[in-house]
């Protein structure tokens, strides 16, 4: 146990500058390579068994008579309030999603807060009234909780973490280590509204059309593609590092190139252009209404209009296919050249969820 | 969904002063009168189910062919480390009391921090390296998690929430509505360790002997004391609020009168000379490896000798008896007077856990 840390471990060659720190930086939390670092270097030594191998979104446990899927995530998101819903509703999305994500039905949620003194009670009651309210949309009960205070300019508002438990039927089994060559990569709609959402709040500006979070819980569009694909190979939503980071990710899991075309990750106007006025991709912009599924090729037709039949799921597109290759994620542009798609090492937005 | 705060539901006519704002106060977190009064306000009105309303330390849900308990906590005590502890060992002992209190066998933990940017690695890896231990030792996973950055000034240095998973084996039911009048009150060791550990050491203060946290995981005495005594009322460990909030909640929940002999709660001299130097009561401060348990008359023989056969409950003692009544805690003198024990409304001490 007397493992020193070893803080170059910390440094990425091909993106040295605030990575190289021994302190804690912003970057660390963005969900891309900088967090992957942080965690390989200061967490998994000491945890380590197969559930965290798995880095999925949540872990199935096996209770002999039934499996159940747990899950754990804290919101920092910063405004607290944004078009389309607010950090209460926000944190039961973004759970009920993980829990999804596992192929779980979920079954109870739990909600710590960590407040600030000197936060308005009226804020504090809106805020639980959001994530009450979307906990009754998706019928699950929030069955227990926790409240701390810290002191003034110790927090920052609020604070939310939800945890969720929820049981995965028989047969089930979706890990970035079932995604296989020749499985295709669908996007079940337009990416990156979310980021987008919170970012224009944030930096007070004024888009042409109002841009609307996508935070919406999808264990209902998830139950129905399971339903006609029960043999999918992995779901993922692509919160924080966007469609970028879950590409990334799947390719290190799986041990295999993945390959997407550029030209057909659906991206609505106004993101695209609140995109390039602040040179952001919006590949890398979080989403909280949208999974990546990953599917053999041959269930690809049942997936899709699986997907297209949902409302959550309409504008729903392949965008790739996994090939045999080392773990990387290759860009297929529409003139036909490949690119390497890097994996975004700094913060393009930090405490987006 | 309209319903306007009542901002003067917050306020108790026995103690107006800093619980009438409209806004978070640092007592709303110490876990006694304004921490419920917050509740009752802020949160309650929107959630409300049958778990929530058994005001217990977790929830227990009905799997059909198991009982799952599920609870959390989030840590954000400072400083990060303490004489026989630090917050991610407090952090797994907190959440396996937790479950223990519900009568679980712990199955699984979550893990999600919070950093405030400029924390130093070494620490945060430390930290990590203490909650492995601790998981370790109580051979319990911790099989998901979670890492959020948030600015320096918003945070501070680390948060910890982690929510755990245990089966509940049939027939156990241990809850606060559980307990009736003639039912013993036991506590298994001295009390207020934590409490007076992490306060020596933020106000920098040296006394005769050193004062190190009870901070320790109680699910393998829970086993113990269950299986000579299975028909156990309740089990509560006095954390936040210490013995009294326990007694309080309590008397709440059984909707009894609960008397107690003031000079039968065990408490060490070091913690003593503490709280007399301080002006703190030793019943009101935080322990983490302590539990009280409510049984039968006919069973404290059992209940006793079961607690003092194992290390983690040899100073076990009885203390007091639930009585027919309003609820109400009655501290019974040595002199053999009576007199009501209040609701600490303000906070002795703040982020002790």
């Amino acid at each position: 146990m007397s493992r020193k840390l070893d803080v170059r471990a910390l440094a990425n060659p091909s993106c040295p500058a605030p990575l190289a720190s021994d302190r804690v930086v912003l970057a660390h939390g963005a969900g891309a390579g900088a967090s992957a670092r942080l965690l390989e270097a200061c967490v998994f030594p000491h945890l380590d068994n197969p559930w965290l191998r798995e880095r999925h979104d949540g872990a199935v446990l096996d209770l002999g008579t039934s499996r159940l899927a747990f899950t754990t995530d804290t919101f920092v998101v910063s405004p607290l309030e944004f078009p389309g819903g607010d950090i209460g509703s926000l944190a039961v999305h973004g759970t009920i999603n993980d829990l999804a994500m596992c192929g779980a039905r979920p079954l109870a949620l739990s909600c710590a807060v960590v407040l600030e003194e000197g936060l308005p009670l009226e804020t504090f009651e809106r805020v639980m009234r959001g994530l009450a309210e979307a906990a009754r949309r998706v019928d699950v009960p929030v069955v227990t909780g926790d409240t701390k205070v810290v002191e003034r300019g110790k927090g920052d508002g609020i604070f939310i973490n939800t945890s969720g438990v929820g049981l995965v039927a028989a047969g089930r089994d979706l890990r970035p280590g079932r995604v296989a060559p020749g499985d295709a990569i669908l996007v079940s709609g337009p990416v990156g509204c979310h980021g987008a959402a919170v970012l224009s709040v944030r930096e007070g500006l004024a888009f042409e059309s109002e841009i609307r979070s996508d935070s919406e819980p999808l264990h209902d569009l998830v139950e129905a593609l399971l339903e006609a694909v029960p043999t999918m190979s992995c779901l993922r939503d692509p919160s924080r590092g966007g469609v970028a980071a879950v590409l990334h990710e799947i390719a290190r899991g799986a041990g295999a190139e993945i390959e997407f075309e550029d030209a057909r990750v659906p991206v609505t106007d106004a993101v695209r252009s609140a995109c390039e006025l602040l040179g952001l991709d919006p590949l890398s912009l979080a989403c909280e209404g949208r999974l990546v599924a990953f599917v053999a090729e041959s269930e690809v037709g049942a997936a899709l209009e699986s997907l297209r039949s949902h409302p959550k799921g309409r504008a729903a597109v392949r965008i790739g296919t996994v090939r045999t290759g080392r773990p990387r994620v290759v860009v297929r542009t529409a003139l036909g050249t490949r690119r390497l798609l890097p994996l975004p090492a700094g913060d393009p937005l930090p405490r987006i969820c």
